[in-house]
């Protein structure tokens, strides 16, 4: 980056992407929209998490915004300028789309949060695997206040935290402070704002450093487990286990472990 | 309210309705008893709700309890009274459409919780969707020491709070105080018993001044989305969300928001 | 215990047992392998399960473990010793089978955690009714660092907590103490290490003095409903509420409740 301001203009991409030692950052870059979600938005980053799947390169992604905001939710301009079914069935088919992909690619994803995550904003801090903000950050849900609830973001909310929790967040719509969003499970941790770069590097790099092959079993099982009952959940995965055991990093990491070496993954 | 005291006789009702500019206040009026959910007790309650439910007028409901306990659970002496199967599973089938029906009314509902909620008093305050008390409020499921499980409180409980709190509950019996209530996530907040009237007003006026069809929207789609597993919950929030978008009080919201001025809602 | 270190031989049990006026407690007795869940420290283990659950002496159970760790997941050794997939998937599903009757047994069962609890050893943690630990308590899903993701355990994990902190523990592997173990909802309670035995066995003795045959229709119908939607679980445990009613266990509490006296239970 130059010394002089960035610009984002129509040639600037709507999504950056960012890569270092199998971590790769995506950016939101609509900063003067506060990376409101325009379907244009949303698509660059379709694309961008469906690469990143079929990438062995990346290991790990960080999801984080550019400007002083995370995401300001949908664009409401956008939305008011085509008020038909029609365009609003497609808008929140491709939203809803965009969330579970997060959680269906191979590779974990983290939010970095440093400034505001607001409707379907809080919903992408909500879905994804991890989240960590600065003390400087601010969540809401606040469709309740322009009469549009936030019913999509509630279904990645009420996943993440308790009910009353979410129900006070949905039928409010107020911003609640980064100590709150960790005390009710909304984000892993909080940190001083001039750490989050380096805590969250941490956490990527050491998620970096596990065998890609097992991470991709673990996040694909955790979703699928998740929505089964408990019986269901275990013969599901006890299968996941026993088929994990025959892979060649788990023997690796296994005899690594025992022999007190460093394993090697190869990610088979 | 006169200055006297106030009479608790046959002629008083079991529940007292009092509404006040949106904000309906239902109280549980039989203080001597602790306000113990009677069969009639339990019906009054259910006709109120059903009414509220009903009433364009009626914008936000606060449940709340006379004397000086908020409410100690089913009527064990009436319960006694008349020891047949028929009679306690039509007990219980009443106790159990009254909690779906405080979750399925229009109207967010919020607990008011001044005192000891045990039992089917605790099973109200983890319905409600929304729960503030006192702190000299106390809380317990306490039928495993008289003989019988708190399965049906256990219901509304294990949504509301996690599973080794719930389980130390039920299992133990004991009062909790009203920190604990609020760190296992049973109510939303605890406040000083002076100032528990002043808190639930405001959220109560607060939810009160946003669009009713906004707030009964999201209230139905939050308990239809939550049982469902989470592609199921966004292909039918994503239809909820296109669909509020086409109502008035959302093209308002949004273009009052976007010309920063107040909303005027429409209901429609 | 004689002043003379315990031997852990071949001949001692893997699985130790202990009664006391209904409290039982199975310890797991591979100190040297930090208890580690060998095929036949399972299998014990399992048999013990069975032979409590139909035994009328026993109230509750206190599971622990013999040494400094309290269990440290899978026998890796063992495991590589035979890798073949039909041997791993008989092993996942002993271990899943194992989980399961922890919470099917009429007793309730309590994690007495005093040192390490990972991979299986901290699903057994996640997995009992109740959890109390130490403050030098450390859990862990370490497998991801060996190649071989927690999936079973992530089943009674993402159970027990929050998505955010379950994914975190998962995905990076490393040790949680006892403080964040009890924030999380992962224990009940941390106690001073010197403490912990007196305050499991008050918890215990509490549990022992309630109606065994209460205790037994409450656990059942806590697992029962818990993976129900609302209306499944009222309509299931209505009529859970209404059976016990009938038993006599439930006539004399509530009896002795209205007497003001001490109940007297007779079991049925």
């Amino acid at each position: 980056m130059s010394a002089a301001p960035p610009r984002h203009d129509a040639e600037s991409p709507l999504v950056l992407r960012e890569d270092r030692a199998g971590v790769t950052t995506l950016t939101l870059n609509r900063p003067k929209a506060r990376n409101a979600l325009s379907v244009g938005l949303m698509a660059a980053l379709q694309t961008e998490l469906e690469a990143i799947h079929d990438d062995p390169l990346v290991r790990v992604v960080i999801l984080t915004g550019a400007g002083s905001a995370f995401c300001a939710g949908h664009d409401l301009k956008e939305m008011r300028a085509t008020p038909t079914r029609a365009a609003y069935d497609a808008l929140f088919a491709q939203c809803a789309k965009l969330m579970l992909t997060i959680t269906r690619i191979r590779q974990p994803v983290i939010a970095k949060v440093h400034g505001i995550a607001t409707a379907a904003g809080c919903q992408l801090v909500a879905t994804c695997d991890l989240a960590y903000c600065s003390d400087l950050a601010r969540f809401a849900t606040p469709g309740v206040n322009i009469g549009l609830f936030c019913s999509t973001p509630m279904v990645a909310l009420t996943r993440a935290v308790g009910r009353k929790a979410a129900m006070e967040m949905l039928l409010l719509g107020d911003l609640i402070d980064a100590g709150d969003a960790e005390s009710i499970g909304l984000v892993n941790r909080v940190t001083p704002v001039d750490q989050l770069d380096e805590v969250v590097a941490g956490v990527a790099d050491k998620i970096a450093s596990k065998s890609p092959l097992t991470l991709a079993i673990g996040k694909e099982a955790f979703y699928r487990q998740i929505d089964l009952d408990v019986e269901a959940a275990y013969a599901h995965t006890a299968q996941v286990m026993a088929q994990n055991m025959m892979a060649r990093d788990a023997a690796e990491g296994i005899d690594a472990f025992i022999g007190k070496r460093e394993p090697v993954w190869c990610g088979q």
